[in-house]
């Protein structure tokens, strides 16, 4: 038996918990060539709000009844495929549910021994090379220049402030509290951080950016990256990530009053997805196993306890209640 | 004696007749190396609504009390330059006046036998370098591909729609009367047209772009920007040469609502000034003179008379009195 999560409704706004019914399922027996995996942690990521909605994007819709996708490290524990051993780690996109029967060749070996198995769901995963592609080859930044990150304390904004430090920058990040904004500084390395409920956001990220800003690596929209835009400087270069602050909007809020600079300034407002940069995967995963062997990366996450508590856990993501990675631990 | 024209007071909102100023100036004896310069064409463009307002742009701010820059071509009538004689015709950025005295080595010679002299303020000058370089360079456009334009009847409009009809693109513009619009299919060769007064601009465009929208060359920001993005296909690009609807406007409007697509559908919004690709002007040059010379490419003009008429016709802009590029002839 396996515990797991399907869409029960389409969320309007911000989900509710009777959005999501959590089930008892048969496991198959395993056929040939197919494995059975226990989870042991599962992810959430913002990004699976827009597959709750009922219409096309660069993902399709998930199915209403359909236990929901989501990135998943397990381990083997019966196993008719060659290349996979009982008590070998995978990572898959079997989330959101406690065990599953599937085909080896569909599964990703993990190396625990190169990294703790979770970080594949983060700072080895995809919130790691979303951080690392989207930095350095949308927002391409150089030595001296000055980087915004927004969300600077989640899983991929820790890491492209890091990033960004590695390559010399001057890194300015917002987050959602006190405690955050100080972990910006002291455990990331930050030059600086601000939070971003402060009554005057421009002036304060103005002051904070005293040469302007040459990348900003959008995370949330809104009036960060109006205040942004205003302070970019010529040429300046705008990876948009993701757009946080209104996944759960129902009536999209306008948008910034300032997109005339992008003329003026000629600034470069660039969309990327992960998954359109897996080529870089391979570039990503030595760099960041370097990077945090010599400790010039350090990695924060956010455990929660049980499947009982994963739609918890995911609205807890548009509360701001994750510092780094949010998981859920199953075992 | 020069009638010049120049900045009374800084427009607030639409400008108005009394902030500009006419006057007649003495012109000086011209010393070594300079030339006396009777200007023919005056150009207006929309560009220089933003030097007219007191704050630093990509362009220093026009100065009060001082005649106005802009381009003009005009007739050399007294020479101490050696490369230049009596008869020359020049290109030079000394508009807004009759005639002026200046160093020979700032004028450009232009070859009236090339093409007519006015449309070196035009098609074969800096709008049409902007509609080249911006739409082949910024735009990128692919055989096949759908290429929308806005204010499609205007100088650089009119060129971005015909290069990219070169290009083998499907070409959709947008106009402001039902004239333009029947212009742009009937002598412009766009494969379909709509007045952008329409009340159901989304809807409308959208029947146009049946397969989407690839590439949107964008010079009035506003509703338009924002049908566009819904219309976007993955990986489109939106090239920003201007926000003609919103120079005017003295409170900004509030940006696209669904600026969010940009994410998802891995936009590239980037925005451009002519001056940063005049590299291209000797290749647009050759390709430009070679369309013309074949009527691949269609030259309309909007010619106002006398320098008293210079800032009626500047103001014409902002009602889309021109057809093409608008010139000011003053013999």
């Amino acid at each position: 038996m396996s515990k797991e999560i399907r869409l029960a409704s389409h969320p309007e706004g911000m989900p509710r918990p009777e959005n999501f019914q959590l089930v008892e399922a048969e496991l198959n027996e395993p056929g040939a060539d197919e494995v059975v995996v226990e989870n042991i942690f599962l992810s959430v990521d913002p990004y699976m709000r827009g597959r709750m909605m009922d219409r096309d994007s660069y993902l399709p819709p998930f199915q209403l009844g359909e236990t929901l996708q989501g990135g998943a490290v397990g381990r083997v524990i019966r196993s008719n495929h060659a290349d996979l051993q009982p008590g070998d780690y995978v990572n898959s996109m079997m989330g959101w549910r406690e065990a599953y029967v599937t085909h080896g060749s569909v599964l990703q070996k993990i190396d625990e021994k190169l990294a703790p198995i979770s970080y594949y769901l983060g700072v080895t995963g995809m919130p790691g090379l979303t951080a690392y592609a989207g930095l350095l080859d949308i927002g391409q930044p150089k030595e001296g220049e000055t980087v915004f990150v927004s969300a600077a304390s989640g899983a991929v904004g820790s890491i492209v402030g890091q990033i960004a430090k590695i390559k010399g920058c001057r890194v300015v990040g917002s987050a959602g509290s006190e405690e955050k904004v100080r972990l910006l500084t002291e455990e990331f390395g930050f030059d600086a951080g601000f939070n971003y409920k402060t009554p005057d956001l421009p002036g304060t990220l103005g002051k904070l950016c005293p040469d302007g800003i040459d990348v900003y690596f959008d995370n949330v929209g809104g009036i960060q990256l109006e205040a942004a835009i205003d302070l970019m400087n010529p040429f300046g270069r705008i990876a948009a990530c993701g757009m946080i602050g209104q996944y759960n909007d129902i009536d999209p809020p306008p948008g910034p009053k300032n997109l005339i600079f992008v003329v003026g300034k000629r600034l470069n407002m660039r969309g990327f997805i992960v998954s359109d940069h897996f080529d870089r995967y391979p570039a990503f995963l030595k760099d960041m196993g370097e990077w945090i062997a010599t400790d010039r990366i350090r990695v924060r996450e956010t455990v929660v306890d049980g499947i009982e508590n994963m739609v918890d856990a995911f609205l807890g993501l548009f509360q701001g209640q994750n510092i780094g990675k949010m998981l859920v631990k199953l075992r």
